[in-house]
């Protein structure tokens, strides 16, 4: 696989993923694993909720967008270590049935002295079939740089 | 079920969770469907990265932390409505057997003139069976209020 390192990244590009359903036993299975809330659960609970209808767990949806973006191969051979994630935003719920994509922007880039590795910061956007904005946030992300030495 | 409502909430009160140990059979089902990368599904290739042995996904951790957080029922009866996260930081790698416990702190609260829900930050800290901290991230969730109208 070919690699893709810290020098190769350029501030300002843009990926778009694939897309992915979500389906109903997949949300009630992460549900049950990960965040056995009853709007998650249960239909009737749901109902009752400020949801409407059950929807999934926010933190699903963030490991799909990590998904997607790992599947688009952005990272290339090294992979993409998480140093961390900040302003995560859920701006409206995802229901069973919605089909999330994902646009990675490549936000900035810091190498650190005589280190192995820089920094890449993206803008991470996750959408629904109609396009609405589901969650957004940053990824900090370790890459392997190509000169340590160096600029 | 009680309810804990917005008012209830005291800046500073810290609880702290039971525990759950992180199975490999859970490491590798997680990785599969959310973070397909080499290290986190494949002992060799996991040898050869900076984790130096199979490493369980970030994204696992946050869910379990979730996990956590809503067993210990602390949101009681209305559940945690999570409306985003602010830095979060991977501290150290979460490996297979690894025994994960949080601690979560109220740090901030604000009410917004009628309406009727509160936003409450809580600090959350996750540690490993070794007490060292794994990951650390602010919480911002949305909690009913008892009185829309007034304090």
């Amino acid at each position: 696989m070919r690699e893709r390192l810290f020098e190769d990244w350029v501030v300002g590009e843009r990926h778009e993923t694939e897309s992915i359903e979500v389906t109903r036993e997949k949300a009630l299975a992460f549900a049950r694993e990960y965040d056995p809330q009853a709007f998650h659960l249960d239909d009737a609970a749901a109902e009752a909720s400020m949801f409407g209808r059950l929807a999934i767990s926010g933190w699903q949806t963030a490991a799909y967008a990590m998904r997607l973006i790992v599947e688009s191969g952005i990272f290339a051979k090294h992979g993409g270590i998480g140093l961390g994630v900040d302003e995560l935003r859920w701006l409206k719920p995802v229901y069973p049935g919605d089909v999330l994509r994902v646009t990675a922007e490549c936000a900035a880039k810091r190498a650190s002295a005589g280190k192995p590795n820089g920094i890449v910061r993206f803008k991470i956007d996750t959408s629904n079939g109609d396009g609405a904005l589901v969650m957004s946030h940053t990824a900090i992300v370790l890459v392997p740089r190509r000169a340590p030495e160096g600029a």
